[in-house]
């Protein structure tokens, strides 16, 4: 019997917010299996801001989504078949499923996850490439040093909470910034954070020096637009700006409107001797093992708390990806596309 | 007797190029020598791009010049007189002597120049600022690999003609950017440049991308403007831009009209994964010695070339000024104030 899976293909090239008429929703038929493969069975999918590039046709660090096809993203499975010596029927993995209810994978191209260690979703976040984000853009990238500050933009998102919290591990006074007083109030009293400024705000930039009296040394960029323009200013003498994303302007259609700012950002670059690095986590492999025995470890010891926010049923992806791109999210968003057998 | 020095001194801030009502020439008395200080006559002036940051009241990494105060610059000297034990009468020095004919300066503030090693010029050129601003700016923060292209603009100026042939020492495909075609020429027959295209071309992004046909690795960035936009879109992933110079932008007096280009600068950030990184030349003294060692060696070894463009006559800075901004010089700029004694 062939099993139907539930897909969420792009037949349209979204312009702005991605719409649910960008999408189609249907079942297919699973491929058999040919050697070395394995049938996953979707069980959390991953929504992350990048998957927004890959929508669109523009040139890109990976290959755009083609017209027809699922949309990327990264998922952790129940293997329900294998022809594979390494993986056998009920393991738990971690591959590039794709926004789908099952998917054949090489064997190669998954990880075996071990739901002993954490709870399996975790491995998307915390654990997973947003975890590793953070731990490369703010160790790698940042060159944190005791004393300095740091302020992360989407304080409470996957990536953002991470920073912070090991910014505080590694000895930084911590500053967020996030939407609401809700996840303003979380970064501080559950995550650690010295504080955390609403981008909302009015008066973001005079916020935002009034909890940075010596400047900033680092700024984990993710947003741009006016978070951006607004921690320019205060960026200290050879301040670090590792840049892993720019959620704010993934769904311009046109540029903003004049005056051209980049003579005053490259002022700033030469003037205060910034080094500003984009940074694309697939580059950064070579650091996993690190990161697992760090990050796992502070975790077990209680010293780095994350938050997911599930939401159930793959055809309510599209709807909670455009709240992701309007930051409605709060903690790593994950779909739960069918039933946690860890759980 | 006093001895009277002829000064340039600030009157007014420059808004855009610099005017010579900007400026009042006068004289005025040399004031006494304190305890470890010594009377300097200056010979040659180095006019160098940085010197309109200092004429504007804007907050940079040096403090401005204050109107009715000296123009800054460095120079070379003969001591005339000496209150310290390490300088005698006659011998050469650099200093930070400012536009005058004569200056005051501690002697822990001026270091002895060898005119037996090479013509005392070069030390405000090829082996002086500009010289080491190639070097760390390159080797340093530029982290070239054989076989890669390097893109340099203001290619036969003070700083860029050393870029490019140190880059061809350290293997690399070296690209010139310059004003004219007897400039090309010379970055591509005398310097060793594998091609040096002109910045005055309609289709500077097209001549550009015919002679980088594997893309660009390393941008030395001291114009900023169009030239920057030519070159951004053929950095090649993990490009690195070091970032020396902005001259195309000193003397903006408003930001240019729109759209506003960040979004498009910051997105080739991250996709391509470049590093972007401002260095001032003031904080790089601790590779002073390796530079000496490499710049010189290569020099005596008849592997590397400079040129200088002499204007005779302190009274001539402010229109030489004028045309280092403008692009008109050919070579290092430097003013010879007095007679040399070692020519």
């Amino acid at each position: 019997m062939t099993i139907q899976r539930r897909r969420v293909e792009l037949i349209k090239r979204p312009v702005g917010l991605p719409m649910p008429s960008d999408f189609d929703i249907c079942e297919k038929p699973v491929p058999d299996l040919g050697p070395d493969q394995v049938l996953c069975r979707t069980i959390y999918l991953s929504l992350d801001p990048y998957m927004r590039g890959r929508m669109s046709d523009a040139k890109s660090y990976a290959e755009s989504v083609q017209l027809g096809d699922v949309v990327t993203g990264e998922a952790v499975s129940e293997v329900l078949e294998s022809t594979s010596d390494k993986f056998a029927p009920g393991d738990i993995v971690a591959g590039m499923n794709g926004w789908q209810s099952h998917a054949v994978l090489d064997a190669g191209d998954v990880r075996r996850v071990d739901p002993a260690a954490a709870p399996i979703s975790t491995a998307l976040g915390v654990l997973g490439m947003p975890g590793l984000t953070a731990y490369v853009g703010l160790l790698d990238k940042g060159q944190p040093k005791e004393g300095e500050t740091l302020v992360v933009s989407a304080a409470t998102g996957a990536v953002g909470a991470n920073v912070g919290q090991i910014g505080k591990l590694k000895g930084l006074r911590v500053v967020g910034i996030a939407s609401t007083r809700e996840k303003c109030d979380y970064a501080v009293n559950e995550l650690g954070f010295d504080a955390c400024v609403s981008h909302r705000s009015d008066t973001l930039r005079e916020d935002l020096k009034a909890v940075c009296p010596d400047g900033i040394d680092i700024y984990f960029e993710s947003v741009g637009g006016a978070v951006q323009q607004a921690v320019l200013p205060l960026l200290n003498v050879h301040a670090r700006v590792p840049v892993c994303g720019l959620i704010s302007w993934y769904n311009l259609t046109v540029l903003p409107d004049g005056p051209d700012m980049v003579p005053g950002l490259m002022r700033q670059v030469l003037t205060k001797r910034l080094t500003i690095s984009g940074f694309i986590i697939f580059d950064h492999y070579d650091r996993h093992r690190d990161f697992i025995r760090d990050v796992g470890g502070w975790i077990r010891d209680g010293k780095l708390k994350y938050r997911e926010d599930i939401v159930n049923g793959l055809d309510n992806a599209v709807e909670a990806f455009q709240g992701l791109m309007e930051g409605r999210n709060f903690g790593k968003l994950v779909i739960r596309v069918s039933e946690d057998p860890t759980a």
